[in-house]
């Protein structure tokens, strides 16, 4: 990085099927000026989420990313410089950065973290990743000792943490995960009880002879057919945690719903809720606290897949997408 | 009804597409003798509801119905003779009595029941119908005063009793229902906010129009398309209580479900929860006391629609799911 230069990706065409790395092209702007009440970041680690092409749809719990921008994503950052009250040099922050070596960013959309080692934990298992897990699992799956949790993207940052929660909690754990080394990982390094491997044929009957007494809480990060494969095993009065919907964000959305709805839902008295980490946020510390606790413990195992260099930000998006990541993908910029 | 004499009506055949009268046969057969711990019945009223075709399915909540046997539906009857103790001549009760003029049933599958007049309302708004509503609307759709209430299927039996305990609650409240003059009824008897005849085009439009500001509770009688036009109207945590999906019962189950699932569910932090009366009979005092209270200050219309003659029970169940009933629909024996 050459002084005083700024290198920044712009999403240069919003994809209307899989993203390619042609939807993106490397700028060089001046590092900007923070006015009153932003302060100037210096980006550190800039986290990779499934979410990141969601947003290329159009407006979700945030506005759309727009055309001929600096892609939007968020950070680990370093304060610079700092033109409001509250923050100073050397503070390190979360905030969405974009993708970017340096951003002017309003310090009312940022929130000050700790200085923890090593750093990228603030992006795993202390981040969004690990409070999605942790709020979703326990306050919208609400799963009891000795009942049956099936998790899918299970090898992703999310689930990964979530079948470790699940265990911690005293339930039964199978985790849903592309290839036979991944679901390998789950049940021998994650302690997961029983893994489905996704590329392998019926999703459906693998499943069912995992979890011969039906499940509890299903954890879905993806939607679509596996939503649709788990509804028929769920039990009387089972929890679905409507996470997130990675089948359905690169390319054009399934012009259809999963079948079996509502159908299940009434039959077996389901509920299905979808939350999004921010709406628990009070709750914040209590979950940092657990989380903690239990990685200190030895129960927690996090796993993080850190890639240099910001030019290698598009291929990573693009790589996660495919499911090529196992835990928590960032890149150091 | 010739003396000694029960007539009955068996499902001869199970249907594969739309229910007809040539699903059914009339039949007679000897007055039964109950045994040790039944009690004879003598039926007086027959509830029809959508639910009966759903039985025919296979087993959901309760076991599938068979072919060639009598008809299963819940009804209204006084108990002729007792052999289980707790039960007399001349009580009333409700249960599983099928569709005949008398049948012998395990007196723990029974419930007694005051003697009220109309014995009618003991099916409608006193019986499951109200029930359903009650607990559907205030414990799973849990709507607050100002917040729009939608229900679908709200000229029968439970979307009329959903809508107007929703206006007792101070929530605006929009029907959906088939035709003009169901619609017509919802706005000038019950005291719907407005309604949307969904044989008129686009109920999506429709719908937007009458809840510019969004949905808070969607009360799901239907699934199908009608729960698809409602998902992307949802207000951020809005909820969804699934009743049931008619649409989904006469004729062969749709291949797909509704667009938007998973997806629209975590981006608004919608639940959706089904359920089933059944799950909150331990609270039906509650909920009675307050139907009666409300039905006595006038806040609360019943309508019934009562079929004499149990030779009409087909046709009734027929007509009930093609949509042609206002309000509790039933047969009296």
């Amino acid at each position: 990085m050459a002084d005083g230069i700024n290198r920044q990706i712009l999403l240069v065409e919003k994809p209307t099927g899989k993203l390619a790395p042609s939807h993106f092209k490397m700028s060089e702007a001046a590092i900007p000026e923070p006015k009153d009440g932003e302060v100037l970041l210096r980006v550190r680690y800039i986290s990779l989420d499934a979410a990141n092409r969601a947003w290329m749809h159009g407006a979700t719990y945030r506005s759309a990313v727009e055309a001929n921008t600096v892609m939007a994503g968020g950070g680990i950052a370093e304060v610079v410089t700092s033109k409001a009250p509250g923050f100073a040099a050397g503070d390190i922050v979360f905030g969405d950065t974009g993708w970017q070596d340096y951003a002017a960013v309003p310090a009312k959309h940022l929130s000050k973290t700790p200085r923890i080692e090593p750093m990228t934990h603030l992006l795993s298992v202390y981040g969004i990743a690990g409070l999605t897990a942790y709020f979703g699992l326990l306050h919208v799956g609400r799963p009891k000792a000795g009942e049956t949790v099936v998790v899918s993207a299970a090898a992703g940052s999310v689930g990964s943490i979530v079948g470790q929660i699940a265990k911690i909690k005293g339930c039964r754990v199978i985790g849903i995960a592309g290839g036979k080394e991944k679901c390998q990982w789950l049940t021998s390094e994650l302690g997961f009880d029983a893994a489905v491997d996704y590329k392998d044929g019926a999703v459906f009957k693998a499943l069912r002879a995992a979890a011969p007494g039906g499940i509890d809480v299903y954890f879905d990060n993806v939607g679509g057919d596996i939503l649709e494969a788990c509804l028929p095993l769920m039990n009387l009065h089972g929890r679905i945690a409507c996470c997130g919907a990675i089948s359905q964000y690169d390319g054009v959305p399934s012009a259809t719903g999963p079948r079996g709805i509502p159908g299940l839902i009434v039959v077996k008295r389901l509920t299905m809720q979808g939350f999004i980490v921010m709406d628990y946020m009070d709750q914040r510390d209590q979950a940092l606290a657990d989380l903690q606790a239990w990685v200190a413990a030895g129960k927690l195992k996090v796993q993080e897949d850190v890639i240099d260099g910001l030019q290698n930000t598009p291929q990573a998006l693009i790589g996660l997408l495919a499911g090529e990541n196992r835990g928590k993908r960032m890149i150091k910029v």
